[in-house]
């Protein structure tokens, strides 16, 4: 059985109560249970972790590298991805494929977030979709 | 029977002879073929059109938004991703869901690809999975 | 009798159903029946050519230098307007006056609306004033 | 009858002498008194209002605001098109219809005369057509 | 009986007038008979100069310089902040203290809007607050 | 009683020992314990959270939005004021109005902390004014 | 027998009309006659191809990649060297080598030509020298 | 008897007071009284304008082309020479050779400072000299 | 016995492992030990503390800064040296000389890793020497 | 018989051990000789300067102007020509024609090399084709 | 008697001939021999240094610093002035006061010359005055 | 024996007189002399070459480049460090390692100083020790 670990930055605990407008009124916990719930027949078992603090994300993809059967990192670096140079070089010096997603659609929305710093080091991205786009990550993962 | 567009850009039919190492080996017929059979299960007709010139991609996306059986488009822009804002107008013009992919990782490319004008106007973007971005377009575009 | 030629760029075509809050919801068919209408009492002519196609407008444009009747040159570039250098060489190259024109007001819009590579070659521009600028734009090149 | 205030900016009391191979060589009470005898017929009054200093530009237009029969307004703010928060701010403040106008194509001038802070708070701009530019913008304002 | 000196802007004459949406519907009478009975208490004197002349408030901060029973200054130099080097000189060539308000959160406004050139000379700014920044501004400067 | 949540961020910790000269030698405990007397008259509470640690700050803010008698926040964010999408997506999640405040005028110190991505999400600023900074803040909260 | 392409953008099929301070007064024609003329004696063919569409050069340099006995490529991509990173593609996609050449010394220009976007994926440029220019690169090819 | 007209910005008028360690202790006054003394012997008249306004400055040099005894103008214009698109029309507007000058090394104190819009329609540039440069000014108008 | 502290910021921990080609394959762990061993000669102890959190590293400093036998401090801020505003302010905080190391030569990488934020606050910049860099620094604080 | 003078910039004598995968295993004396042998038959004499000082080249170009059978001049100012304005200035200064030459294709290598001070004031540039560079250059300037 | 040492930069050794419609057709020589009869009547020599090169420049400008007599110095650094830190180097290294002098009024000419990188350490500038700037730049030291 | 070569770039010969409080009073002689001494039990001999001129600093590399005992290189290019393309060519263009130093803490003072050239071609970098620098660079090449 494979594992793929999905990461989630910071304000995503917040998820449902954070700008519905924008992110939807689920709870990540609800989103995580429905990828998992999807996956299961595939025989893919889903990790998760959520931290709104940059280093423990920083640590935790370090530490998937020496997890054998992490079969690839599904990363939504929040508001990390636009400002964090030491995500990017944990990306950059794993070995496990890293897809990048946002449940927005970033392009569209304040200058800040025009810039990934992560992407370069990234397998590809996924914007845009909303809870749909971690599912296509996992899909992206698994193929 | 619900019909998808996907829409080429320039170069793209010089795809299994342009720079292989990026975008590898298959040319666009053969990735066509491929995404036609994986969702005619799912009664889904792909259409496909490619045109090197940027008014006649603008030209098939206004088309587009008068075919009712078409239920949303994939739209590979290739280099008029970075210049073109008439396309982008197309898109924004358009009534259809607009999926923005790309095979090559772009982030991870010179600096003049690292703006999508078409981007803002898109539901969403994927890219970096070389063929299956568009597998997984036309899948965002059915959920 | 004098001639003045029309010359609209991309989506333009779409005019009536594309963002009816900014272009209003007259199609671009009954614009130019009205202003040839309006001008027929001062025996002025008016052609009418809308491309997609950023080439096939240089060409117009160049073409009108050799008709000898064509008195002046109303050109809405649309996108192009902000990414052409080929129709602002084309405006350059010609010696007939060239007066642009825009319905929106395009200062007042995106920042990549905010320049436009055409209007220093023009002899003046007329933006803002919705399906009336070329009415304004007919008059100031006939006066 | 109705009322069409023109507001003259910076260095407009020297029309006629300040660089004629730009501006022509009538002044600005010969420019005047043309649209004042062109839009008589129209039934519609010309007030003229010129000063070189911002604030009192500033004041002019948020004055007009209470002048009933004023209908709209033609700006020509000069060099303060490029440097005006403050004009900007009272185009803005106040609820009749500005028109920007110009008599040269600033486009095609110095880099400094490129960025018109006024712009995006007018309803429509006209440059480039000389003493005819003010024609054309009360024309609009009266249709 | 100490005196604080508030010093209003462009426009700022408009308040109640000028898009209420952001500066709320109080004059700007109302809002300084206000503050003046706030602090009638504290035996604080309010004295109010509101200019829409760049050079007419440079003057009265330098005047302000000779009277020796004001303490200090409120200044919302509303457009000219972010366009005055001479407001800026002339709080930098003074010796009372100058606090800078604005009644909008400037910060979340547009991009001409971002840099005061007038805050490094100041004792602090008071942002956001709306009536309530004068209000503390003048309490910042008895404290 | 209603609460006023005061956050402090990175180095606030070494207030009286860090760059004296910009700071004064007040320790943060200090400034606290006389904020909190100052409030006891109004009926306020300050509760009172320093961490050096991005994510922290982020999660405390999060919390602080389901705790009912919690009526605003001040935030100085110290270094993270300029560096930190992740606090400012916070302060947009959030319900609870946030007042930003600085205890130097930061507008008149280096290049790098001329920006706040912070601000725009904030009720509004109070910068320059030392502790005073604080005091101001709450009287702005709970006015 | 060998082959030379030369292919001419937009506007190029005006020489001799357009500019002619800066492009001299011989046609396309005649200056394309005259490489021909040129070159016989070498055995070289000279294949010409002009077009005002971008996307119609992209397709002729794909073609050219498919013609066993075209040698290389003389490219004048006028307007379209400095916004078409579709071109741009096109050299980069194609393995016979292509020297850009520009009639005018484009460094003496405006802005918008200082940069090339095909310059760094051809094996050389000439520019400056009028038609001479395409003699030095047809010499350049063939050596 | 020929005139040079001075010309004094914004804040020269509190010289002596303002900034002294930068532009000296003495008056402004005084300053003038020994330019017209040290000149007299040569048959020079010094006329003298001070204004804080903006437009002022415009208007007293357009009036300075019509005195025909004026021979040229010396002008300091303070703040107004980073910001004033309006004074430099004036300057450009008038057939009177303008000096420059300046009593501090402007390229010595802040970016804002670095640019003058005014020197590009100067004859010349005077700066870093204090009172000197106003000496050397008038020695240059009328050598 | 003096103490040197060493400081290592994130992605440190995975030495050894991180891009081999960049960084050498030798572990943090064994670094450290051989620099201890080196030094142990001049009666130096070395003190190692590595963090992937950025506000734990601010906090190690600030600690330092009481700990009297602290001599110096060998910091390599890794990622954190380009966008913590945080740990330059902790080094600025403190009185105690740091050494900023980095073992790649960062002027040869990419445009992120340009500017070093915490390198105008240190004593000294020691760069490219791999390993070799902690020693020169331990060095330099001892001499 | 005429004369062509080739001026070599810094680092150019090192020609043939320099980065020879950029500039090839030639050495300049071979390269100069080639040259010579090539243009004999058409009796032109090449004279050759090479000097790593910018100074030395702005004097041998001056000089050349007033050698009266110089007819041109091959100027490859290596990695001065992007940060000499002084040879810029000669090349103005002179009235013989100068054509700047490169080995490699300067626009396909680093930012700073994309820039050329030099080429405005040339007669026009040959860029990329190695050794052949020069060649084509003389031929430019004899024909 | 005190010395003035002038000090002119690259390409002044061909004044008369270059560009004479910017430098005018005196020679360096007949220019300074005016400066050295002009003077002599105030007991001033004059010394005067040119060089086409950087170094030679610095080198004699520290030299200066070491001869008594020479009590200022007037430097043209002409092209270096916009690109020489080395220069400017040896300007803030030196104890005599050095006045900048520009024939042409370099604020009117290309982007590449409006910064002085020797400016901010120098005692003033005067430029745009022909000839008369070095006179004007003696009379200034001597003061 | 092995030798290590320092050079010294521009108004490092004044390095003692030149801005005391920054480089030291030291002379280059004696700190020469210090180096010397201290690598002399080493075996190491030190070379030292001080030029003002960019290109004979240049010169002396490439020709270091055949000097068989040469082992590395102390490169302090001073104030071509910043300016110098010439010299990072140089750099490059040799087979030695390169030790760039710098006796100020650069990253503390003028943004000019903020960029080095040459940094990327060099081995690594040591800054802010003063002459300690010296030591240190000379002991990282014989490491």
């Amino acid at each position: 059985m494979r594992r793929i670990l999905i990461v989630n930055g910071p304000n995503m605990g917040h998820l449902g109560r954070r700008q519905p407008e924008i992110y939807g009124d689920a709870t990540l916990d609800s989103l995580i249970s429905a990828v998992k719930t999807a996956f299961a027949a595939d025989d893919i078992a889903i990790d998760h972790f959520q931290s709104d603090i940059e280093g423990e994300i920083v640590h935790r993809l370090l530490q998937a590298d020496d997890e054998a059967d992490i079969a690839g990192i599904v990363l939504n670096a929040a508001a990390y991805t636009h400002t964090s140079v030491a995500i990017a070089d944990a990306v950059a010096a794993i070995a496990k494929p890293v897809v990048e997603v946002h449940m927005s659609n970033v392009a569209a929305r304040e200058q800040v977030r025009q810039r990934s710093l992560i992407a370069p080091y990234c397998a590809g991205t996924i914007t845009g979709f909303g809870a749909l786009s971690y599912f296509l990550a996992v899909k992206a993962l698994i193929s």
